[in-house]
């Protein structure tokens, strides 16, 4: 039986350095940088090169990249991106290229570059990545990406789901794993009730985006499976 | 208002730094090293000396100290003393001094002396511990021992157990604390039934000690508050 497991911050993933060249990562980054990944697919985007700074964030802008930078949840000006996956529901993104630096989430992408394959999942495309998975032999991690090193509640609740779907077919051996599946259970049905008196929510609600929020916690919304590639993250047939 | 925050494991204290120093950290470490702790204080043992190896261990014990010596859930030979906890229940221990070195509560104790104070919870002495921060002003900062540098479910059941006995006083302002207190909420009323697939009950069921697990999970037997004195953890009035 394959073996699935959880990561609960990339700070920890020390932790995992023998196993991860033999696992597929699944990164996690649920509020906002992998929702808006998915969503930026599903609408036709044609690749995201994930890049640790925002200096090589302009760097791919000046190549004819769209770019997208966030730090500490807020945008960073000069790039033509927004960190709302609202921002990527845009018939102009079409065929697109995109390079995007994120506090959290595209730091967690970059540091998983030894396994097997690096996989960018969220609520929006769960059952897609959980097909996707069934499918392939290896083990598998979930990388919850986290707030500056901490493990977080939404990341956490995501792993949950997707263990919650892939039960059948992988054990839990850690505790970690089984923290986030009973606590995705705990939550299933009423998410935004859970996550109401998280630190992220709490800090993005002082931003205004409550809308964000309610739609980075839908379900299967599109059917799109993104990998990484060399540096870039492109979309698979699941 | 006082905040609780909680440190899933050692392998994530680097992220605390800046509060340990105004913080009062409790270390947990149930199976078994601060379930066996506790015990040894409430049956009269003067003073616990934690160290980090087994050969600073025979030192002390060179010195007329009892040793005790865990590695991988397993008493190291050589040593008077057992891991299990019931080992301590001992008449010849009263006013006993001891070395002890475990795989994973030793050396968190030990990695949190930059904090105003560090004392050893468990669930035996958890209502001892609540009634003790209580009437101190400082934050608190629950420190899980983990298992090799990994969360465990255990002793983030500890946690959350202590701040459901802390959350009139107490905020919790960080997703971590969120967690635990969410998780013993949903395992309380049967929490060696919540724990049954734990990796470290696993773990120690293979070394046939249900009788240890059963006993560790116990609250509030013993009205004893030990801290962190110089180098040697002593019982304080509550």
């Amino acid at each position: 039986m394959k073996n699935i497991d959880v990561c609960l911050t990339p700070d920890l993933l020390h932790l995992h350095k023998d196993t991860l060249e033999n696992s597929i990562v699944v990164v996690a980054d649920v509020f906002r940088a992998t929702s808006c990944m998915v969503t930026a697919f599903a609408h036709g985007v044609d690749c995201i090169v994930p890049v640790a700074t925002i200096e090589e964030c302009r760097q791919w802008q000046e190549r004819g990249y769209y770019g997208a930078a966030e730090r500490n949840a807020k945008m960073v000006e000069g790039f033509e991106l927004n960190n709302s996956p609202f921002s990527y529901m845009d018939e102009r993104l079409r065929g697109a290229k995109i390079a995007m630096t994120t506090t959290n989430g595209t730091l967690a992408i970059t540091r998983s570059r030894n396994a097997v394959k690096v996989m960018v999942g969220s609520f929006l495309n769960l059952e897609a990545i959980a097909r996707y998975l069934r499918s392939q032999s290896y083990d598998v991690l979930v990388l919850c990406a986290g707030w500056k090193g901490r493990p977080n509640l939404e990341d956490t609740l995501f792993a949950g789901a997707l263990i919650e779907r892939l039960k059948e077919e992988y054990s839990m051996m850690e505790d970690s794993a089984i923290m986030a599946w009973r606590m995705y259970n705990q939550g299933k049905n009423n998410l935004p009730h859970f996550l109401a008196n998280s630190s992220h929510i709490r800090r993005l609600q002082r931003l205004g985006i409550h809308k964000d929020i309610t739609y980075c916690l839908q379900h299967d919304l599109f059917d799109v499976v993104p990998v990484l590639r060399g540096n870039a993250l492109v979309c698979i047939e699941a």
